[in-house]
């Protein structure tokens, strides 16, 4: 086939165009070479193709049980995390469970210590919810120092998924909740019993337990067979390995309550229970690390999510924070979820600094990095959500600034 | 620790107790084991558990590269369908490409044929929905004799999950699309070069090509690296591995629209291009093959569909289509996707038969069987969406009624 001698690309075709998108007619369409030979047969499971080599970020650790991997948010796409790709972080190891074997047991301030085996708890009213998890650590280096090279660095401690499962009010009430019970302590199976206090308000609020990620079982880093999700509060209480439910009057003050998860305060003082997730945005395109494919189209992509409800607009800057523009938001928004935007963008080939901003329907603004540092100090390493911002160079090369 | 003495389970606790859960206290709570070493360490991609070995059904093939696997509808939960569960469906096998080396020609009745290599699609505006796919045969062995013995069998060749990709109305408008251009051909680059027909209104409206599933990559089976989405019309229009588009005045009448995809009615002519899916629905769970775990409270779930937009309503019986309850839906119920619905039942234990019936957002109403077949005969192998029933014995097995 030959070209349309019509064609004109500039004015006709302005997104491929400006895209600068090598987008030209083609010679042999029609003789193209094809397979010949039928390809692969049907399977059980659908794995990845070899092709496709987009992995969490696993650091060098010595002690490998005692760490995290983060969301190559840069490499995912919409709202949902792939449950491959779903960020991991454990105190003592993935343990290694056996459904069938497996119980969570409420018990203390109620009328009727129950335990639930798996089977039992898939019995029970259901509910699916599509919602965010983000470990309160994410984005911690950015407190003593702004500059995370990439969104996975920066960010990747954060990824969303449709959870199934159990209210933890239909537990409780099945359990009989005692009046003085107003903290809930919930622990997991692995070798250290990872546990944390919850005030009762919250748990009967809109929490879970769930059994299923993204349609089908938990994976295991994610804690298979069961973990407690507490929608919008920071990662670590999402107990995983869930093993009992215990209903007490205070909280317990737990080693994961007290030697981590407080957020130190420039006074010496510290934030106790700084549970919710507050606003925050990152664009993962162009992001650092990454390479721009010359001037013209592009489309800015992110993510925003808040733990105080749905994301009401998500600002992006293209010229270092003076002028703002509001970016397309992907429906439906949904409540402590992750929120896709986008937002068309020209770039000139120069030098520029963008970033995004996210308010929720609560009204909150993200800060910028000075905003937050005004309030909090930087001795934390909790609840970082300053404006991120990636600096590209004339060369298409993308920082973290 | 010891049974609290003011137990009373059947009145306090209903739906356990209902539901025959053995729900007991628990003697030795604190005691209990525990693993004692550290887990697993973190890593790449997360894989299932080994204890979670829920799989397509795949049938025993002479030419497994041309047919189709299952989703598990039993074993899946909420609206998501996983990646490697979606169903699987090609005419010459699995190729293996290397989107390095792909691209996606858009020629015929425009102004400018275009070529997009894959990252050149990527940089273009993106867009992601949540949509289900259904090979317009799901359930077609229903219309000689219902009874699919399974959710599985008798509905598997449909799932969801949240597709990225680029809009076709962007690619059009690119090309230059003629006024002469009314129906576009997508063919893919599997070894049968499988390509259908498609009316150009439709593509404007809300067509795209796909390179996401669930936030990652498309797995093989679902087309890699790049597939047609055709909202809610038969599966087979949404073209896998997708290399070109062409844009013609007629429609072509491929193999696939001749010798394949008519529909067959008692007057010995055939419907041609019935692409839309009608409203649909059936029961996962309690669903055949299952055992009911004794009398008691069941949830009853499923999933109901549309390719009409959204699913105002599912209606479930428990007397064998004599009364209708409305079961809940989950929200949110998005156009053209999967809704799970659920309804809490009490089983007294006797036998009977259960049944749903999905009403979408343009009044359609789910037919039985016998209305289905009166307008249609039961020539045909496609676009079946009789109303499903399950027969429940009183020993519990579930089997298809």
């Amino acid at each position: 086939m030959k070209p349309n001698p019509r064609r004109r690309f500039l004015q006709l075709a302005p997104i491929a165009a400006l895209a600068g998108c090598a987008a030209k007619p083609d010679e042999k369409t029609e003789d193209e070479k094809l397979p010949s030979m039928v390809g692969a047969p049907i399977r059980a499971y659908g794995e990845r193709s070899p092709h496709d080599k987009t992995k969490r970020l696993v650091p060098d650790l010595k002690r490998p049980q005692l760490g995290s991997t983060r969301t190559p948010l840069a490499d995912t796409e919409g709202i949902i995390t792939p449950a491959g790709l779903h960020f991991e972080r454990h105190h003592a190891g993935v343990p290694d469970i056996d459904p069938a074997k497996h119980s969570l047991l409420i018990h203390g301030l109620v009328d009727r210590p129950l335990v639930f085996s798996m089977a039992e708890l898939k019995r029970l009213p259901s509910e699916s919810r599509i919602h965010f998890i983000e470990c309160s650590g994410n984005s911690g280096g950015e407190w003593k120092a702004p500059g995370g090279p990439d969104a996975a660095r920066s960010c990747g401690l954060a990824s969303c998924s449709e959870w199934t499962g159990v209210s933890l009010k239909v537990l409780l009430d099945e359990a009989g909740l005692k009046k003085e019970g107003k903290w809930l302590l919930a622990e997991g199976a692995d070798a250290c019993k990872m546990f944390r206090s919850l005030p009762i308000e919250k748990c009967l609020a809109d929490c879970f337990v769930a059994y299923a990620q993204n349609g089908e079982a938990l994976r295991p880093e994610q804690g298979f067979p069961l973990r407690l999700m507490v929608p919008g509060y920071e990662g670590n209480v999402c107990v995983k390995w869930l093993r009992q439910i215990k209903v007490v009057d205070v909280p317990y003050q737990s080693r994961e309550e007290t030697s981590h998860y407080t957020d130190l305060l420039p006074d010496g003082t510290a934030r106790q229970f700084s549970f919710v997730v507050d606003a925050k945005s990152i664009i993962t395109s162009p992001s650092g690390g990454q390479k721009m494919n010359g001037a013209g189209f592009h489309e800015i992509r992110g993510l925003a999510w808040s733990g105080r409800g749905r994301i009401d607009r998500v600002d992006v800057s293209t010229d270092g924070g003076k002028t703002w523009a509001k970016a397309t938001l992907q429906e439906p928004r949904l409540s402590m979820a992750f929120t896709r935007f986008r937002m068309p963008w020209q770039w000139d080939g120069q030098p520029v600094e963008i970033m995004s901003r996210a308010v929720d329907e609560s009204g909150y603004v993200q800060p910028t990095r000075e905003e937050l540092v005004a309030a909090r100090g930087v001795n934390s390493q909790y609840h970082y959500n300053g404006i991120k911002s990636w600096k590209i160079e004339s060369d298409g090369s993308v920082k973290g600034a």
